[in-house]
């Protein structure tokens, strides 16, 4: 699979069948535990948990955390009750969350037995959120510090509690849990007085989301303003968690998959890697917008049904259907596919509606006239001359350029509006890509045609 | 545009026109730099130079950052030489590269002269490195450490050079300018004795990465670790530089943009955003493949003709025509568009292309004759009963039927494929996508289809 474990791979499963463990165990040792998850997903299942009963404590939840959920499952069902608390112990709320959400409901049950009351509440806590919302995909594991506390006492505090925290980097100060400022612990270092107060060096002009916020706005925000951490407050201001980076770059780089799947016509994955899906899981991701389009062409079929005399008289006509209908649907595409990215990357709003209509008019005559012009060329030089077919005079290739612009105006309109009116309506604008853009495109396209060429040809 | 300045913009134009400056620059010190950059684009360019002067020192280097090359170019032209150098000098070294790599000649020369002779080294160092190279976004404002020192001398080191250096939160240890170790400001701070000597305490076991190296590739590695950053070091192993976690989220961002534009057939904008684009540039991304697609259609054309006759006399397949090549496109292009993201994410390799074809095989079987039953049941209800083509007859139905299924197969079979073998070749596999597989299925698609309807219509 990935780079790192390719050479690793044979190694590991020698050392394994081998039965040198106590060698295989200084080798995972050395690897760095996104690694090691990989190489479990290698590994024969029935050999995974002696492996990973090789791992050291802390290493072992680190290593669990990156796992596979299939492979999650079939761990903790081998785990004893007192194996399940040491890893589930050492996970962060946020991604004891994650587990618990990936799990069958029995396994659910015995993850939140194994773990300590105080810790259960941290977890349902987080649980409590929306799917996709800030709030689900927060720690609560934050440092905060007091306005009247000097920096002396703050690194105190800061070197006492550090261990347990997912980042100290960014310290958060509060008042009776509400967020009053931030300060970094590059600011901290930075004042020379041991006793100035929190108070007088935190910056208050801080940006904050809320716990509903979607998650990759808030993963966005993030990124624009280049923060390690994002604080997240509740309806009453108070703060609960924060967003670190690490967590948005995920969340952005699944929002990213999630828009190409969808783009491609196929209901997104959820995360699950195409080496872990199953034939039955693809069709179910594929089969949807497969069946809706086949039956949506319907539509084509009748138009083509309607000028099935005309078409019949000059059958020429009808080798260039699918020259229209592509290049129709390539445009169309194309807007849709660079509105809809726009879009996700929040630089264009429903509000820009009438300025990217006329800047795809505009890039639409540039094109269509283009195209024509060379398809007229293309049309007299090759399909007449090369290949001698007297069928395709001069109208002919007249209709089909003239169709062929007409057609990349109507699907680059379409393309471009289509995705902004699903963003205003509340829809994933995604859903307006290709597959759904190239039906609509290929109706109008061969009703433009068959006008032009009863226009032109069958007076 | 983007959600913070909506409600900002109105307000900072009216204090602009109304030539409230000092009001204004107490609204702007409120702002972060990254909203203040985007608040510059709505406002008229013969009024930005007066705003940008508003800024305070730092402000305006950090807000410099943040623009569009097309408004960077604008201030600098109207800049003072002194004006330059005072923005110039605050910028990190990467960030100046970045900003000299966008310019054009006149405007580079004037901003090197105007900087100092070791920050003009460092500037060149960077772009000594070849484009999408981990050298050229790395920065070389880092801190370094020496095995030999305790961490009270690492922590005065530190608060003595924290406000030049990019990061202060992950700490190198070199001996002879080659790293040995790697030491987080939170172990530090973990250590309660203080003259523990850094040495002792440094992680030998780090991940390091290239100069050379692909830029995208580093930056999923940074992601895959969670590292806040990665060091990059040269051929002879000296440390060179470190890659941020933000400008490898900038990366994997606009690598993922990059992909869907050539997933949709169009040449990548090179992160120049949609609003600034102007419909010449648009056109520019688009034509070339949609000229390549149109005169590769001449295929299809060719197919058509070629069964001319045949298709005269059962002009009803004419009408089967757009469904079959929609569906083979649209599952073919599932297929790439899965491997291709796959392959992206680097969850796939070449070696998996046995694997791949195994499972597409099994998943368009699962989907093709579900959709050939859906079809003809379809056909029979809808275009025989329900709109009572009479034309429409069973062995029409069979023989459309049949193709869908071959058509998926092939589809499926040559969609994943195609990017698998272009990524070997050292091709980028976006470009097997949705409009290549589309040209190539239709062709395919159509032979099909006249093969099948000759042996059973036809005979």
């Amino acid at each position: 699979m990935a780079d790192y474990s390719v050479t690793l791979e044979a190694m590991l499963k020698t050392l394994l069948e081998e039965k040198k463990y106590s060698t295989l165990k200084d080798v995972l040792i050395t690897m760095n535990p996104a690694d090691v998850a990989l190489a479990f997903e290698e590994i024969d299942d029935e050999r995974i948990p002696l492996m990973f009963r090789l791992l050291p404590k802390d290493m072992a939840a680190e290593t669990f955390v990156e796992m596979d959920p299939d492979l999650q499952e079939l761990l903790i069902k081998g785990f004893s009750d007192y194996e399940l608390r040491e890893v589930v112990d050492e996970l962060a709320a946020d991604d004891a969350a994650d587990l618990i959400e990936e799990m069958p409901a029995n396994v659910v049950k015995r993850v939140l037995s194994s773990v300590d009351p105080d810790f259960r509440k941290q977890i349902n806590d987080i649980l409590r959120y929306p799917e996709d919302s800030a709030g689900s995909i927060m720690t609560t594991e934050y440092v905060t510090l007091r306005e009247d506390m000097t920096v002396e006492d703050a690194i105190a505090k800061i070197r006492r509690v550090a261990l347990d925290k997912e980042t100290v980097y960014t310290l958060y100060v509060t008042d009776r849990r509400t967020l009053v400022g931030i300060v970094s612990l590059k600011d901290l270092l930075l004042v020379s007085n041991d006793s100035t107060l929190i108070g007088d060096i935190m910056d208050t002009n801080f940006i904050c989301v809320n716990t509903q916020d979607d998650s990759e706005e808030v993963s966005q925000k993030l990124k624009r303003y280049n923060f390690l951490a994002l604080p997240v407050v509740d309806n009453e201001n108070r703060m609960v968690g924060i967003v670190t980076f690490d967590d948005a770059m995920d969340v952005i780089e699944e929002g990213a998959t999630e828009d190409i799947e969808i783009m491609a016509g196929m209901t997104p994955s959820g995360g699950k890697t195409y080496y872990r899906s199953t034939p039955f899981d693809l069709f179910k991701q594929r089969i949807p917008w497969l069946m809706l389009l086949m039956i949506s062409a319907t539509f084509t079929g009748m138009i083509i049904n309607h000028f099935e005399s005309a078409l019949a008289t000059q059958v020429v006509l009808t080798a260039f259907i699918p020259m229209l209908m592509d290049t129709g649907g390539n445009s169309g595409s194309q807007s849709s596919v660079t509105v809809i990215r726009a879009l996700s990357l929040d630089e264009l709003e429903f509000e820009d509606l009438p300025v990217v209509i006329w800047k795809e008019i505009r890039t639409s005559v540039l094109c269509g006239v283009c195209l024509a012009a060379a398809c007229f060329v293309k049309i007299m030089l090759i399909d007449r001359m090369l290949l001698g077919n007297t069928d395709v005079t001069i109208p002919v290739a007249a209709v089909v350029c003239a169709t062929l612009a007409v057609t990349v105006l109507l699907a680059k309109t379409i393309g471009c509006t289509l995705p902004m009116i699903a963003k205003k309506l509340g829809f994933d604008p995604a859903v307006m890509a290709s597959p759904f853009i190239t039906t609509a495109v290929d109706a109008l396209s061969l009703l433009v045609y068959f006008r032009i060429s009863t226009a032109l040809l069958f007076r």
